[in-house]
């Protein structure tokens, strides 16, 4: 007999034999009949049994046939009636957290202990399947504009931007460190096709311990070629966003349902101030190097009341307080061509258009004081032809964090890694 | 004006003002006229200058203007001519080798070491929108089947699946390690999704130099439950590797053409046949414990010549020298329900149903004399109800390595990361 998955349950003729497969999400035996309800990666449905019937304790994996029978009162309409309950494996020993309770009240460290049991619950186990359906609206909204995926390597000879924070491998008895950004890469990746984007894991021995940053997280990278200035790359990062948006509303409607939340509205053109503004808006002194949490925050609700939207892009941040490689404004390159993308409130994006000529990269180190060596073979890359050019990346965890409002990161983490954390 | 891609000029209409953006191919200064060749990520076009005209060398950026002109000797008929080219960066270095060659014929050291620029040779970029394609199909063929995208942590408490081989990171100030594979991951996650797919990197400190390993490598992971054996884990493996072709047929299909490659054809049902069969096939004594690269290519060829195939399942693979967490052949423990997917004579893939019961796990590691302790986290997962499941795994570089008969897998690489190579 065919599988029938919860949510197609209603649709089972009445009368009709039928075959669920999952976990025992909760058992309730009553003084005249035993419910069973199963649960699988599409919902739940109810079982009913004899009174005393033996079913496997919570979270045992079973195979139930029965017959489909209409029930008001079951959730769908339809439960299972005249059952056979089959285990699929040993009985589960008893989780740390009550699974079939309506939602966990249980603290993060036995939520993060437990991972792999805890996030079985269907209010957790959404916040994953609104990550995988953003990521499928990422890769297509860029598929459709003409860039190719690629993968770039995470065990690098230098470290990518500054040689703090950085992982150290022992790579055949010498020194290497993981990536903790694929932005060398993409960069010269522009130089063979344009276009590119690269989903994968970035590493930052951050050695702090705070509710937004993790030392390895999931990066979403984006570079694009023959931009005239950053205002193309916060064009595509705007077709990107309204993409992932799309794909959570259509892909994962359901999880969207569970979780109760309200997906953000991404405007036709997302609205830009410069980082002059931003900081007036936010009531900071004009001298401010950058936006501190509290600014983001002040600014992420005046552009819900002024733009009634629920991102606001800021740029021309300072030159100098950003990365080396982004493009100063030619008409006064104090301001650079870098933008934030803010997302209620919370920095999600970073991204710029890059230098791209040799000379820039030499002039810039130089000014900088950074040392050219360790930058050699990235710096030399665009002595051989690299075009006008910008990017961004996003961090899947930190999106998926706002858009369902956790107060620490590690909860859209399955297996978060950090100072302390190493394991599961 | 908007930019013409050269695939797209061939539609231009005669006498129309165009504007492309790409790279210096090729100049041919010849006595009457000067030759540009454009090179951008969709094609060619040529651009007919006045004789004496300055270009710039080739690989430099450029942005042209003029108006596209019937000409039935130009690639596509239809050329560019008054135009005006601008360099869009500083002249670009003489590239290490002649990308204008109709093929690039150098050894694979200089490739390498240039990788940034000699894969922007036509026919070496197309290897990467082979593999983009494939993954669009991988990804297609899974969600289509409900499967949920995952991410797991790379940075691991415990070697994956042996301690041999393994990189070691300093976290912290105490050691982790790089994951050899998600597979400990998947497995549990099969607990909360039933079904995964994973997309990401897997490193082996690989000791040996042989043409067929990397240290760094892009694993196609994909896991899942309710299974009642290992036949659905291949049914699921030929749908991939089917929506694999088809996506690169639809999607690259320029790349195949450039490459002049054949693309397999993936039965509705890949020949099995259990592996003592295989060694009688290869004409293996009959107490073989795995197939040799040599017995490899004798049952690619007899799935060839049998069967008209280019892809043959083997299973049943002797339980004792494969992966512990293989599940043995309820019939005859001497045997799993393993197998390996050889396409034209390479393996390609390994797969299996796992041991889903706890039990199971700790009789296998004390048969094996494997410690419990560094297992334990993975092992004890088993006991909170994970159901029957099954996996398996494709190499990327592998994939790709066959579809195109590169002798190396270094060829269809990025940036490839092994014994000696840690750079660019």
């Amino acid at each position: 007999m065919r599988r029938t998955l919860t949510s197609h349950l209603p649709e089972a003729t009445p009368g009709s034999p039928v075959l669920l497969q999952g976990w025992v999400h909760r058992r309730r035996p009553l003084a005249r009949v035993t419910f069973l309800v199963v649960r699988d990666r599409t919902g739940l449905a109810q079982v009913v049994l004899p009174a005393g019937a033996e079913v496997p304790p919570e979270e045992t994996p079973i195979e139930v046939t029965g017959t489909a029978t209409a029930n008001t009162q079951a959730p769908g309409g339809v439960e299972v009636t005249d059952a056979t309950v089959i285990a699929l494996a040993e009985p589960a020993e008893t989780p740390a957290v009550e699974l079939w309770r309506p939602t966990l009240e249980t603290g993060l460290p036995t939520l993060l202990d437990h991972a792999a049991t805890t996030w079985r619950h269907p209010m957790q186990r959404a916040k994953w399947e609104l990550a995988a359906a953003s990521l499928r609206g990422f890769r297509d909204t860029l598929d459709a504009q003409g860039f190719t995926e690629v993968q770039s390597p995470k065990l690098v000879e230098q470290a990518t931007e500054s040689g703090a924070n950085v992982f150290e491998v022992d790579y055949f008895g010498r020194p290497a460190f993981l990536a903790q950004s694929p932005q060398f890469f993409k960069q010269q990746l522009v130089g063979i096709f344009e276009r590119v984007y690269e989903v994968g894991p970035v590493f930052r021995a951050e050695p702090h311990d705070t509710v937004r940053h993790l030392a390895e997280y999931v990066s979403l990278d984006v570079e694009l070629g023959f931009v005239e200035d950053h205002h193309p790359v916060m064009a595509c990062l705007r077709d990107v966003v309204a993409g992932m948006v799309e794909a959570v509303r259509v892909r994962a409607e359901d999880a969207v349902v569970r979780l109760g939340i309200e997906l953000p509205e991404v405007l036709p053109e997302i609205p830009v101030i410069h980082f002059r503004d931003a900081l007036e808006i936010a009531g900071a002194p004009a001298d401010e190097r950058d936006l501190s949490p509290g600014h983001e925050r002040a600014l992420g609700e005046w552009a819900k009341a002024e733009h009634g939207s629920d991102f606001l892009l800021v740029d021309g941040y300072p030159t100098a307080h950003r990365a080396f490689y982004s493009h100063p404004d030619p008409a006064d390159p104090h301001w650079s061509r870098s933008f934030d993308l803010i997302f209620r409130g919370v920095e999600l994006v970073s991204g710029a258009q890059r230098l791209h000529r040799y000379g820039d990269y030499v002039r810039t180190l130089e000014e900088r004081g950074y040392p050219y060596a360790p930058y050699a073979s990235y710096v030399e890359a665009f002595k051989r032809g690299i075009p006008p050019h910008g990017g961004f990346a996003i961090g899947l965890e930190r999106w998926i964090g706002r858009l369902v409002e956790a107060p620490n990161i590690r909860e859209v983490t399955l297996f978060p890694r950090d100072l302390h954390r190493l394991a599961p």
